[in-house]
């Protein structure tokens, strides 16, 4: 089992001073577990999630599979807050309670210049899938 | 050609109504042109939507297409706001301008159930497409 | 652990009389594995699978996980024969070896009328994933 | 308007020696249009595509829409047949008919190392889209 190279504690401090629009006290974001190429992180529930129905918002939870694959990737490659998307796509499949978020990452391909991986939303405490995201990382040649 | 079931005004007045978090003053958020299964939505840039390496983040621009497609859907069946995404596909294809981004939405199949379409983004007064996404709706039953 | 409606054997004796032209004696396809909304595919290697470059063709792949997941489908809702493919996200992640392929398919998702879930293709023997599928099945409302 | 650097006459003279167990005269596959980065593709239909149900299968689809992303991709860069797939979306919209099929094949961006298109494949003779892709093809950088 290969040791992240980026610890929990320091993905912590790091995040919030180059994602203060993402990553501030308020955001509720919490990087609960962190191991190679994985983590698991929490988003605090609020009711400015909510939309009509009482779902939580999609843009909610693709920013939250999208935050999660980005910090499973930076604990395999270290601190290159440069990486960038270039593929998600997400299915929504079940409605979410109105609690906390879990979103679990996991890569499968970490290439060169591209990475590979799912993420799995479950509501706080349940087991069930909420939604299920698979990405595609590009990595920037230059670092 | 199908007349829209909701005008680009009426759509204007609804929406902020119901999506207040979404589409509000502040939100950058117009939508600039409406016909049956189709639409063009405008964000405002805004400095706050920037991630490091001055690239418009990826949640805004999949927050932008799933709400353009939602538009486009609401064109075509009427006032069913609890419409909601069950499937989103999105590529990046280049890095915005560090200016507004346009949307254009097209329905390419509505069904009793389900919607599909494809949303394009591009930065305002460009022809290149920054973005494009897939994305597939469910429509309540009892609608 | 709940049991799976069909079993390895019926599921291996049913499907070549309703799928001739994808599953007979020549097609190289063994169902290895069964059980509750999931089950692992062998797909024998042939050099008719190859493409210039000597990789296996993404034709081949497609079509392997599409089958995989219908058996896992048909594994947790009975002898449905009719239900269809309504979407399929595929990711190529390496080269596969001219070995055969070992598909292993998982339901995320069973509701009344849509079905989600995974598949994984390796070469047989390897650890690493060739290629990682979700796909999205219809179930005819009429069974 | 660009020229495509390989005519329809070139690719289909250069094709079948190439993938002759994709492209031969049995195959049921015409180029019948090709411009710089798009091109329409007919496949011949033959009852060995349906599968129970009376609908073309999945696997035909997907490869057909494989293809013809290659062939719109082979237009704008010449002739580099190793070109692979990296990930295909795709959504079946409609039962297509039990006729010819119709492939339409776009590109949006083509960048030194990933191409991204479309293609929309309709019944023969018919307006609807019964099946659309999104595919991403990475170029080898030794070309």
């Amino acid at each position: 089992m290969q040791e992240p190279k980026l610890s929990r504690e320091q993905l912590s401090e790091l995040l919030p001073s180059h994602f203060p629009e993402f990553v501030h006290p308020a955001s509720g974001i919490t990087i609960e577990e962190v191991s190679y190429g994985a983590c698991r992180i929490r988003q605090t529930f609020s009711p400015l999630m909510l939309r009509p129905g009482g779902t939580i918002s999609g843009p909610t939870m693709m920013g939250l599979t999208d935050f999660t694959m980005y910090v499973a990737l930076l604990s395999a490659i270290g601190w290159v807050p440069m990486v960038v998307t270039s593929q998600l796509n997400i299915n929504f499949l079940r409605k979410p309670q109105q609690s906390d978020l879990i979103a679990a990452a996991k890569l499968m391909k970490l290439g060169q210049r591209l990475a590979f991986g799912e993420v799995a939303v479950r509501s706080a405490g349940a087991d069930d899938i909420v939604a299920h995201a698979t990405l595609t990382y590009a990595i920037p040649s230059q670092r």
